[in-house]
């Protein structure tokens, strides 16, 4: 059986100010067909239009923080959302004054959404839950940054357990008693003999993780929260050349993203946010390999199966 | 010799909701060398970018009205002249609470700019002056809209009369005189006698005009503010099939603003504002040109000398 999607589309990959091929922040996470918009910069719109990407389908918004380059894509969004007739409500979970910008521009233009927006503001928290189904829960965490800022981690829930058919026969167990092994139980088989629960089923396979981080100085408290995580995406704004300047803006390198990923004992590293002086992000795979190697490049329009 | 550039580059020519194929609101005017970004839908800096045209090189930003699809790239423009290192001031004019939503934004990203922005606040006036240099004065007038809502009329000033170097001689005049002349004076020439200016002169080229009506409903009362341009901007947001909503929505149909353009005795009809709805806009054309011959589709990218 296919497991169930798991995949990110990258739609920007600069830093705060785009580039003729670059566009600011914004990734769309796809979760067995929910779809989770996180950050929103200027165009996301306009890539989500590009990339064939439905996004009267998302449902849920998150912004990191109140940069510009991940949020001035928002207002428009919600406006097209509008527009092309959304009747579904939208969850946005953000810092708290985006809400007041998003009701001062509707104010001055006098527009009345038909849907509603249900705000959940992040707060400084620890690990803190932001949303939860039966099938995902999605939590931030603090992000150090010039101003307040949190990453999110998306985890799929763990699976139900699989039946063994060829074990469930073998020990004459009732049909009716699937949904018990699928949960973990032991039964009773059909003789009424107790049948453990690991006889019969096998482990599905472990649950996945993305974690998000950006915006981001070098700091190691984040490791707490997204340790093991299938993929890991860290913001490396610069290069070893501007070490300095990363410091100086709460910004990160690609070798300091690697490190994070490596002592965090991630799968998989996806690297963006590149400051506009960098053409060449090959160079950034140069820096960031030597401390870890599964790791890859956002590019607008890329696709990472998780 | 060559007349100073007056040419306008189209950035955006849809309506409301931005396609995969068109931009929200935005031209910039160049009058010899000077700079009119007028409305500034969400991209516009990635259009800028798109068409090569020096965004540090614009003073002066023009928004109609607060209706997202004119402003929603204000915030993003910006922010990138200010990451970009741009020192020189910058003249925003526009509806009061555009400085509000600014203001806010950039209050919540903790950003200060390294320019000043100038605010000159747009009113409901009858034709009203918002700049003017050596070469060039800009008028707001009333659009009537949903919301409050400008036009803006961008005319040369008069140029100096030109010289008739072979008159000048005939009729012995000192070349000390020559800007008396071009300034319409009559003048004494070596012998004392009187010339009369239109003697040694010839009339200049008469001055060009352009007038950005966006959006508005059809309206005669604008008539007076256009009469006579050599180029008017007019929104069509849609075709007559959409008469009713147009009249609803406060918008106007191809033919009706060809019919504003016929009576306004205006040289050159320029359409835009397509609602998302049509994909062929040759059917605009077919509308408004049994009412005016000389016109023109907007189109991202196209340039229109005046």
């Amino acid at each position: 059986m296919q497991r169930q999607t798991f995949e990110l589309l990258i739609l920007g990959s600069s830093s705060a100010a785009p580039t003729s091929y670059r566009n600011p922040s914004a990734q769309l996470l796809n979760i067995a067909e929910r779809f989770f918009l996180i950050d929103c910069g200027e165009a996301t719109q306009i890539q989500l239009r590009k990339y064939k990407a439905k996004f009267q389908k998302i449902d849920h918004i998150f912004i990191s923080h109140l940069h510009g380059d991940h949020f001035f894509g928002l207002p428009g969004l919600l406006s097209s959302m509008h527009l092309l007739g959304r009747k579904q409500e939208i969850n946005i979970y953000a810092a708290e004054p985006l809400k007041e910008i998003i009701d001062k521009i509707n104010s001055v233009s006098e527009t009345r959404m038909n849907y509603e927006v249900k705000w959940h503001f992040t707060k400084d928290d620890k690990l803190n839950l932001l949303f939860e189904d039966e099938k995902t829960q999605v939590f931030s965490f603090p992000m150090k940054h010039r101003i307040f800022c949190t990453g999110f981690l998306f985890k799929e829930k763990p699976l139900m357990r699989k039946i063994d058919k060829f074990q469930l026969e073998k020990n004459n167990i009732s049909t009716a008693e699937i949904q018990k092994l699928r949960n973990g139980e032991d039964v009773l088989n059909e003789d009424g003999v107790l049948i453990k629960n690991k006889a019969v089923t096998i482990d599905p396979e472990p649950p996945r993780s993305f974690a998000y981080c950006s915006d981001t100085i070098y700091d190691e408290d984040m490791i707490q929260y997204i340790k093991n995580v299938n993929l890991l995406y860290h913001e490396s704004t610069f290069l070893n050349d501007k070490v300095k300047r990363a410091k100086e803006t709460f910004h990160s390198t690609a070798e300091q993203a690697a490190m994070i990923a490596a002592k965090a004992d991630v799968n998989h590293l996806l690297l963006g946010h590149y400051s506009a002086r960098y053409t060449d992000t090959e160079l950034f795979v140069n820096e960031a390999s030597p401390f870890f190697k599964n790791l890859t490049l956002a590019n607008e329009g890329k696709k990472i199966k998780i």
